[in-house]
């Protein structure tokens, strides 16, 4: 079964509100909750299918218990889907069935829809509708570019999708109301309209609900399209360094 | 009057507590309270020196009432203090005695000892010992670049100075104990010590109590081995982004 995400799949969710959570709002304690009744509702509705990923990964090395060694176990990661799950080869040494992987805030993808012939990655990104703030973090551009050099050498790009759920919630007495909920897919983005900020840990960022959704080629199309905004952005950072950063001080060199 | 801040001028604060914020803790959530316990802390033993950045700019503003245009304002903002502290020429034109300004939570100074012959800018910095974190974001390596510059072209070193108060604290109940309070000077600290972490909005980051102190010459020798250590570092960042960034994909531009 292949699925895709749409705003209507996700109706039952318009009137969506969760407690207030205790303390100061952040984007940290705000974001969990929703993020968890995302999961919740998907795990409801294809229940073998929906996972964190911290979970398919404890269940692909228990299914494959015979595999011990850290490069036998490196070899259930193969392909693009393999490269952006994987914990990388120390954590999969150290894992047994008695030291499983537990949910790390980092994980690349907060959900995932496993099936066998697409696997998804799914992150959920809250806004405060209230407050005007950056876009947020979305992925490093770097993990991207790394994704992109898998699809094209493995070919591989239509075993994946990447889409991000994105909810506008507004404060509402004791509770956090869903304003807006909006399903965006990364392949669908013009990769020259993708920004990266350096000096964020070199994060793709961007506004969920008005982000680009106008490409159309295949996703190899898009990781070439998109190695070359990264390649372009990483000389433009490098000439922002010389001339605003470094250029202006030379001066004072002979003091 | 001089003060020079050292522990001993603190020693009053050895049992210091705070209330549990609500909610997670928080860098923010518990850096706030115990910075305020300083400020308070202060005041009270130099209270006509003491003041928030802001206070202190609504006192300067108050006093030259006179002094309307923007362009008038900046004169008030010669040399090194002046420039660390300005908030630039649109919030200068914009103020008045009813529209004052308010505490801003990335002022440069927590707090100001303003003195007749040295005014002290006093950063606090608060980490939770339990926890093994990244070391504190400190100031923005290229703000410090701007002001190396200036101390160079203004000779006016010896009127300012740049302290951190470290404090480290502990949960222990409903409480955070402060454990150990160090009072560094940046201007004491190796430049080439220095590190600036550009992926995290261009700060330098240190550890407060571990930093080394053992920089014996002038403020303008400081500033100038500043700036040789920033440009390094500059150059260093174009170099990482060349090598570790881009060049690894430009194979894959020709697909």
């Amino acid at each position: 079964m292949t699925i895709k995400f749409e705003k209507k799949y996700f109706d039952e969710l318009a009137n969506l509100k969760i407690n207030k959570p205790q303390g100061q709002l952040s984007g940290h304690n705000s974001g969990e909750p929703f993020c968890d009744e995302i999961y919740n509702f998907l795990k409801k509705k294809n229940n073998n299918n929906i996972f964190k990923q911290y979970e398919y990964l404890n269940q692909l090395l228990k299914q494959n218990s015979s595999k011990k060694t850290a490069q036998e176990r490196l070899e259930l990661f193969k392909g693009t889907f393999g490269f952006i799950i994987n914990r990388g080869k120390t954590s999969l040494k150290k894992w047994t069935p008695t030291a499983m992987f537990e949910e790390k805030q980092n994980d690349t993808a907060d959900i995932l829809f496993i099936d066998d012939k697409v696997n998804t990655i799914i992150d959920v990104k809250t806004k405060n509708i209230s407050k005007k703030g950056q876009p947020p973090n979305i992925i490093s551009a770097y993990k991207m570019a790394h994704i992109a050099e898998s699809i094209i050498n493995n070919n591989d790009g239509d075993k994946i999708d990447i889409n991000y759920i994105g909810i506008d919630w507004e404060l509402n007495g004791n509770f956090l109301d869903l304003k807006e909920i909006v399903i965006r897919d990364l392949f669908k983005i013009t990769p020259e309209k993708i920004y990266i900020n350096w000096a964020a840990a070199l994060q793709i960022q961007f506004d969920v609900s008005t982000i680009d959704q106008n490409y159309t080629k295949s996703k190899k199309d898009w990781a070439s399209d998109y190695l070359k905004t990264y390649i372009k952005s990483v000389q433009n950072r490098k000439e922002k360094l010389d001339k605003n950063f470094m250029k202006p001080f030379l001066y004072l060199l002979d003091h």
